[in-house]
């Protein structure tokens, strides 16, 4: 591919308009697997919840209209009928000037419409309870439909599970979710120089492939399946056989170049030959020679040769993508701090500058976000950053001492 | 155990007061299976990293001395020597008045000492090349250890590994980690009324057991593996039978105690014939009956009746346990958003009060944090919230239209 025929996108065109339709076949997984996975229809109750009328408190069943009007001076006065136990239906019914013992979480007795806190009576004759403090319909207690009605969608399609939601569905006896698949990322590396890590001795000039190992970590933390298809030589007829392998196999596959000019020019000539680019240069900085892709229906992101800049475009653009194809809306939250910048950063208008940073807490509750510099060819960055900060296309640069707030890795 | 003996703590001091020895054995797993691992040791690299000068441009490899005074007007002129390929060892020195040309991640041919990019130059004579800018000695290049040198730590002990890191890992052929086992957290649910999730038809008074599955999911959240040790009745002997068995076999033991008083007295009572109690109840709304114990080295959070009170307890303190116990000096960091307070909230000083919150995106670029209220025991707020808002101890409330930090559920 001619550099004349590179067409350079922003981050945030890149994120809008680069959306392929594909998305991961849908299977069934037990609540106790669903974390994070994204449902692929709304989960609906079967029947209300909590299933009976509840008591919030500990006290006494009671008909509302018993209790008006009492006060400490002068308290209403009711029989106590009996008491129900927890789990188990009631045995006795509330009438008029009577009361029945309940314990929070407890059924409401037939008959009664409230329930007084324990707090607001006291027992001082046997059998009978004074009442200090009046109660309105519905006081000390859930409907049985409170929570959800039959038919209430419990969790809605699109949106990765939450820890709590687990509990929602537990309770509503949904044993086991319909979500989309992890989707399946093939990662492809490529350079004459890239060597697998398990390499004990180098050769002149060899390094060990660093981009696979962290963009399986990021895959991961985005709710995908890393494959790792191997190490590819600059060669334009290999490149293209694996990818097609690749694509055949994948839900995205992710090609992490190798680090000199020929090895990306042949990234894109086998793209071509396989299917559409979508854009070849991003105007983001680490980044820019990224190619995003379609071919037969399975997106590609191709991915610049230095691992830091890898990194950086992958969880720009590679992340949310991970997430649609599993049938997400949009990305869970990441990690971030606000941090006052620790020293002047200088940036290009027009381009999204992506800034590594330690986070260092002093004595200040705002911590500081020190940029790491030095050559991006450095992989010491990748182990020292605790995150990044983004400086907008519009901006210029910052000054030391702004507030920023960092992404953090996880 | 009497309420007379209660001994009430604040959050903070739980967090700093109650910080059990016990940490798990080390194991050694591969390093695609090390993410948010916490290493037991230092983790130091073998040998130099990248292990030889490595150029960061594609150029020409020069001594710098011969660049000195070039200018567009006035270039240096130099004989090309020949070319370095990627991955190979030079076959060719550089010497006074000769360049070599060098790809981006070549090794740095003998004699040179500085890459000048390729942009600022010319080969306007086959095998000359027109130098137009200077270099300085080690422009354009990584020393061999500058990314680091043999036994430099590539990654500390004591801190989640993130994906970024797995790179660095992998770079220098690190391909295994001593990391701390998952942390075995035993769950174990009490309560007459409560059934297991997968009970399809309940009777009178039984509710299904939400809080186990969510906090399951809060155990994977921080790293841990959740053990379902099962629904025990409102029983002490029991109860105190299931916690021996389960202390014996668990890095951290959580009981979700019924709903009822009598419920969380039982377990008071059949911790304090199997530990020591540290505290008994905590200063947080909601969540106070908190029962935090050690049992032979083992420790064992008690936890409020109520699931959505259960859960911000364990959020709050057993979290950072479980952290803790794989060895992380604290808890990576969570997702948070800065939002604006949808309406006051009131406070009682002198308690950490947590909110359940809904955040809305609307037109402002802040978005809406909106307090959950209804009765706590309803459990659509698991599902409904996105997070949560701490109100501090010496706060009394807080005005709508606070910009207030939320701490999202992942």
């Amino acid at each position: 591919m001619n550099r004349e025929f590179f067409t350079a996108r922003t981050v945030g065109e890149a994120l809008t308009g680069f959306r392929p339709g594909r998305r991961t076949a849908v299977e069934t997984v037990a609540l106790a697997a669903a974390l994070h996975r994204v449902p692929a229809a709304d989960v609906r109750a079967t029947s209300a919840m909590p299933g009976f009328p509840r008591s919030t408190v500990d006290g006494y069943a009671v008909r509302a209209a018993d209790t008006y009007g009492a006060s400490e001076g002068l308290p209403s006065y009711l029989d106590l009928a009996g008491s129900v136990r927890m789990g188990a239906a009631p045995t006795v019914a509330v009438s008029h000037g009577k009361c029945v013992a309940i314990p929070t979480g407890a059924v409401l007795p037939d008959g009664a419409d409230a329930v007084v806190m324990v707090e607001h009576t006291a027992e001082t004759m046997p059998g009978t309870i004074e009442v200090t403090r009046p109660v309105a319909p519905g006081a000390g207690l859930v409907r049985a439909d409170e929570d959800a009605a039959t038919g209430d969608v419990l969790v809605g399609a699109g949106r990765p599970l939450r820890a709590p939601q687990l509990g929602f569905l537990a309770a509503a006896g949904v044993t086991s979710v319909a979500v989309h698949a992890r989707p399946r990322v093939a990662i492809v590396s490529t350079g004459d120089e890239v060597v697998p890590p398990q390499t004990r001795a180098l050769a002149a000039g060899q390094v060990r492939d660093a981009t696979a190992s962290a963009l399986a970590g990021l895959v991961r933390d985005a709710g995908g399946e890393p494959v790792l298809a191997g190490i590819v030589p600059d060669d334009r007829d290999a490149l293209e056989s694996t990818l097609r392998t690749a694509l055949a196999d994948a839900d995205l596959v992710v090609v992490s170049a190798g680090s000199s000019v020929g090895a990306r020019d042949e990234t894109a000539g086998a793209v071509a030959a396989l299917g559409e680019i979508w854009c070849h240069g991003l105007a983001v900085k680490p980044g820019k020679p990224t190619l995003l892709a379609e071919c037969s229906g399975v997106p590609l992101v191709g991915l610049p040769g230095n691992p830091l800049s890898a990194l950086v475009v992958f969880r720009l653009v590679g992340v949310p993508l991970v997430w649609r194809l599993a049938g997400a809306e949009q990305p869970p939250p990441e990690p971030t701090v606000r941090a006052r910048l620790g020293r002047d950063l200088a940036s290009a208008t027009g381009r999204l500058d992506v800034v590594q940073v330690a986070v260092r807490r002093g004595s200040s509750p705002t911590p500081t976000a020190e940029p790491l510099f030095g050559p991006s060819a450095l992989l010491s960055v990748l182990a020292r950053a605790d995150g990044y900060l983004v400086v907008p296309e519009p901006a210029t640069g910052l000054d030391g001492g702004t507030e920023v707030e960092v992404i953090l890795y996880r």
